[in-house]
């Protein structure tokens, strides 16, 4: 079965975040995994597209109840008409999930998918921690090549840890 | 923007049933739409088969939250862990939805469908009524073939009027 | 632990029908019950109100985000933001659901009670059949009292049995 | 309009977090707010404590599908069947949030409350940053007294502004 990663981000960003989120799609799909998003802009579009141009598999997962509302390069869109709680779909659907910078709903998401048990890399994203001790859920890459690579290694783990 | 058709039955059906969702399956794919269902067995399964030989997209959109639950024909499987509340996700990401003889979790679809606004076609379905009247709101379809056309048919209708 | 029975209809009707769904609540109340609906109008309002002049405790869950929609019979009103999807939320919070005439979104939460095994009292709603035989997963009732004792009969039926 | 205040945290917890949660929820009871919480122990369960001693009104919104899952503390307990996705449901219905400790989960909810744009008060809960600098989104409060006064401040203030 293949793999499927959730890349999470902001829906509006800088042109170096939007690089960073590019490169992982483009990654995903070099590795034959199926790209999951949150179906709109910013992060969530720049890892669509680079994984649509290396002609990989999307699926965009909608808060709104309308397809058109979709970025472009989504091999599949679905509407969910659910709003924020479609973010818990996004990372339900996935086998392990990427944060690329984002904000407060991608801090929802990575909750969620750290509470599933599911691995979570991040990219110049969040930093949490409690009484001033960071907290080691989310594993910190370098790049997006090793993020991709550390999302699939880490999903195999898991798989058969 | 490719047409999305949800098929809708019952996980456990009978071998004419299954034949009837097969081609139904196969014709949506005939017609480059995407074929949306519910992931798992019978009716599903047989609709998600018929595609997928010809070719087609297809999505599950499962209620567990295990993608191992779905049937082997599905392009993507999004698993939900939403349970029975899935059901208003496999006819939301819908243009129009076919229903082939179906048990009630079938007929909770098609009432949503209805509610929705969306083109519901029936195939040897529910017939609904009230106070000894018939209720005119599924299309009834001769065969699969008519089903697919009307699905279409229909949904390009409401786009344009 | 207090029985909770769903009262489904829809958001406007006629005076004969909210006769009935007013009746229906105040029974509901006169039980000890708990009643849940959808938290709008029509149905909903005038079982709420039933419940809540016989100092019941009535229970809305909304389908939109903001809880300035719901009804003023509510003891708690719920903002979902989940649309239609909320059905579910109405139906799988009960014990029992009592339909009161309704349109085609009570038909779904009458097949997803159904789905999900819940006794099902008819008043003056759908009538569901295939091939042209009635299906009798609808309990009829004759009356308001009549619908909400079969509603708490058969809850308790089906809890022992 | 009645105040809702959720107060979210773990489903396990030590004696001391127990002791700030239920002086949460009785401090919520004492201004007339209605308390809501996932419904199950730890956090939830002494805050519901709390505040069913002081006669509040508490509203568990369960992740499972059965009532019998709920602490005893709850005037209403709703059984969604939606898993994890019915956090959003708990953030969604509150007008203000009041983060005690908590684990990931938790920290699911902060993220959605701040997405949403509802005040979230923090007792000894997760310290959320960027690039090594804190973000502000979290309210800190001295004590349980202080979230609460703070949760009622800031929901009239947001209510105005």
């Amino acid at each position: 079965m293949r793999t499927y990663i959730a890349v999470i981000g902001a829906g509006e960003c800088d042109p170096e975040t939007e690089r960073l989120a590019y490169t992982v799609g483009r990654e995903i799909a070099r590795r034959q995994a199926v790209l999951i998003c949150g179906g709109l802009g910013g992060v969530m579009a720049a890892a669509a597209r680079g994984a649509a141009e290396a002609g990989g598999l999307v699926v965009g997962i909608l808060p709104g109840s309308r397809r058109e509302e979709a970025n472009p390069y989504l091999t599949v869109a679905i509407a969910t008409g659910l709003g924020e709680a479609r973010n818990a779909l996004v990372v339900r659907a996935a086998d392990a999930v990427i944060a690329v910078n984002g904000g407060y709903g991608t801090l929802a998401e990575i909750g969620l998918a750290l509470k599933m048990g599911l691995p979570v890399i991040g990219l110049e994203t969040w930093e949490i921690g409690r009484r001033g001790e960071q907290d080691r859920g989310i594993i910190p890459a370098r790049d997006p090549v090793e993020a991709v690579e550390l999302a699939c290694r880490r999903n195999t783990a898991g798989r058969y840890s």
